[in-house]
């Protein structure tokens, strides 16, 4: 029982672990940007041109010269000659003088000489070949001027941004059609216990299917990382050690979920210990559930010893695991977790001193998905150890170690995972 | 300018939209367990055993009859003789009668005639084959009885389910190593405009790249459904119209970028309508970015027309599109939203009247990832066509219609894109 005496709060907790960790440049590769989604930057990225290339309308209007409209209104309409039309997809041939404007589609290129768009609405056709100007534009108005969005050279996405959509058509748009982002780091998953067997497998009495493996292997994959499942080795120190040695040795960090019991889970920070210094940083977290999470760095990869419970391995990944993917994809740490507002629609009552996780199901409570406050979260009590409770759970709420509960119709905060 | 008449809100457009398409249960196909995180669950998956299939320990300790137990205490504790010692992994050789004990560790299977695990710490070693119990325990307490998590034949996992690591777990759990999961909806994706050139290409003055296709068929492919990319069309009816049957012939669903000109979007709207009954629903959303938006139902299949600009087609493919492809998934429609909560650092002014969708960038405010407000959003103001002002952000505030913006200090949801 020697760890209830050192447990830590999973903040400081997760902070030794980072801390603890020698600062890395991940490997990195080439990718096409339209597969690049998900991955994370390797280096700033440089817009090779300005964009827009050219100054560009963003309206249906005329373009003219603004100081031509100034001073211009309803009541003093200001007349233009109309030189032409600007095709769309091609330079027009024409450039406009004073006193001059020319037809112009969204999108449409700004001929020389003028900096500005007037709206269609904005004009009356007096003549022919004539408009009224109705009301006066700033040079800029109603454009987008070359460079407006990215001047050449300057940087457009920095290193350790996870690409999505927005990146993939902004890369696009400069003709970037490859990204050069961080390698996905190999995370080993071994599985411990006399009593596990593969899935696929029939049990016999006393044995159980493998879960964690298989729910761990989601998690890394979803975080960036690339799980590596070295299977199930049994509970025998030297067996483990040499298992766990080969996993660190072709892995960029290890996870493995102990044993229950606490002889097995005394076994497994005894194998982590082996593996290199500084070795076990905690043994024991004050979390529930997953207090007897284990943390350690060996010969600078960082080792995590979850619990065997399939419910806590999930919850203690999400606090541990994915940071620590997210650190050896140098990704910016400055990411928020998904997460949901919802109201409580019952007391939870908690430990004072422990930081507790309960899992939530989210009933909807208004027909409109985009409101504020639209969920309410129903909490599911249940032995932490059915990996079924957590499959009918949205979400996870968490309540912080200095409160003894939460109350019925608070506003929580409920993690996705 | 017709369309400024029937502006309609995002949500009642929304349930114009989903209300007008016909039921439809999608096809399906048999996926490896392991390979089914993300996909949606076609069928109810039922439980082919109970789980746990035998009584378990979730303690370190001794298996009793809890009866044995009752009204021992401290001061007066019961005695039992400890028959033997629960292997891991294979059932006990023996049995327990009334007075005796078994030591049993977590994930052990309970001897016969136990019901309870009376834990380690509760427990003084008398003799060397006698312990002396100091509290009672209950029945089925510090243990897992045999169908606690799962009844054989229970259903699982429900049609519509998106699967998460704790399905993935459970049915490993179960030993089922094979999910039938709805088939990726094909979503045929095409862009128009006479300005627009593939992203490998080089403009020439007045050509633009190609943003939309891309940046939307990773909104498509995270979404769960299969982006097929037709391509740029260029702006004449027939053309487009040739194009859009062959895309609606060929998937469930279309999205057209249309050009950015009025004329361009009218026939965009004219092009959708020659497509099927009953055509064109909505012609101009009550939102900012993304007003000219068109949602339509052609012969039974949604197609949706977006605004050229990138800026307007990612704000408002996830308004639209992502719901639809849930629908066109058969997943059960209560699903929240990914966001975070954050204060607004400045104000942001709005139109009343029109709901507004402004980017922010979050701004770390503690240490603490995993606490409530621990973000600041500080909102992006730039034109709405500038790609790179949207890859800036993290996330959008929505302003609903009924206000005229929101106040600094105001805690607002951030939905991340």
């Amino acid at each position: 029982m020697a760890e209830f005496l050192k447990l830590v709060s999973p903040s400081e907790a997760l902070a030794l672990l980072m801390h603890s960790l020698p600062e890395c440049v991940p490997e990195n590769e080439l990718v096409d940007t339209v597969h690049a989604a998900g991955r994370v930057i390797a280096e700033d990225v440089r817009a090779p041109q300005s964009l827009p290339s050219f100054s560009r309308s963003s309206m249906d209007g005329f373009a003219v010269r603004a100081s031509d409209t100034f001073g211009v209104s309803e009541s003093l309409p200001g007349y233009l000659t109309i030189k032409g039309e600007v095709p769309m997809g091609a330079g027009p041939a024409f450039s406009i003088e004073s006193g001059q404007a020319a037809i112009i589609h969204t999108g449409g290129m700004l001929p020389q000489n003028t900096d500005a768009v007037v709206m269609l609405e904005q004009t009356e056709r007096s003549r022919k070949d004539e408009i009224a100007i109705l009301r006066a534009v700033a040079p800029g108005e109603n454009a987008i001027l070359e460079g407006e969005d990215v001047k050449e050279g300057q940087i457009v996405i920095r290193r350790g941004t996870q690409i999505r959509s927005a990146e993939v058509g902004g890369c696009m748009a400069l003709g970037i059609t490859q990204l050069r982002v961080a390698n996905r780091p190999k995370v080993g998953i071994l599985s411990s216990g006399d009593e596990v067997i593969p899935p696929g497998q029939v049990p016999v009495l006393g044995q159980v299917r493998d879960v964690n493996s298989y729910s761990l292997a989601i998690l890394v994959s979803e975080a960036g990382g690339e799980p590596v499942l070295y299977g199930i080795v049994k509970d025998k120190l030297e067996l483990m050690k040499d298992q766990a040695a080969k996993v660190l040795s072709e892995c960029q960090s290890m996870v493995i979920t102990a044993g229950s019991s606490t002889s097995a889970r005394d076994m497994t920070a005894e194998v982590i210990d082996s593996l290199g210094a500084p070795g076990v940083l905690v043994h024991g977290v004050n979390v529930r559930p997953g207090k007897p999470t284990i943390l350690a760095v060996c010969n600078g990869k960082a080792v995590i010893g979850l619990p065997g419970n399939p419910v806590s391995a999930i919850v203690i990944a999400g606090l541990f695991v994915v940071p620590l993917i997210k650190r050896l994809l140098g990704a910016k740490a400055n990411h928020p977790n998904k997460s949901c507002l919802a109201r409580l629609i019952i007391n939870i009552p908690s430990q004072a001193g422990r930081e507790d996780w309960i899992p939530v199901k989210l009933i909807h409570s208004t027909n409109r998905i985009d409101e504020l406050d639209s969920w309410l979260a129903d909490p599911i009590f249940a032995k932490s150890n059915l990996i079924f409770s957590l499959a009918a759970a949205d979400g996870l709420v968490r309540i912080p170690a200095d409160v003894t509960g939460l109350e019925s119709g608070e506003q929580v905060q409920v993690f996705l995972f």
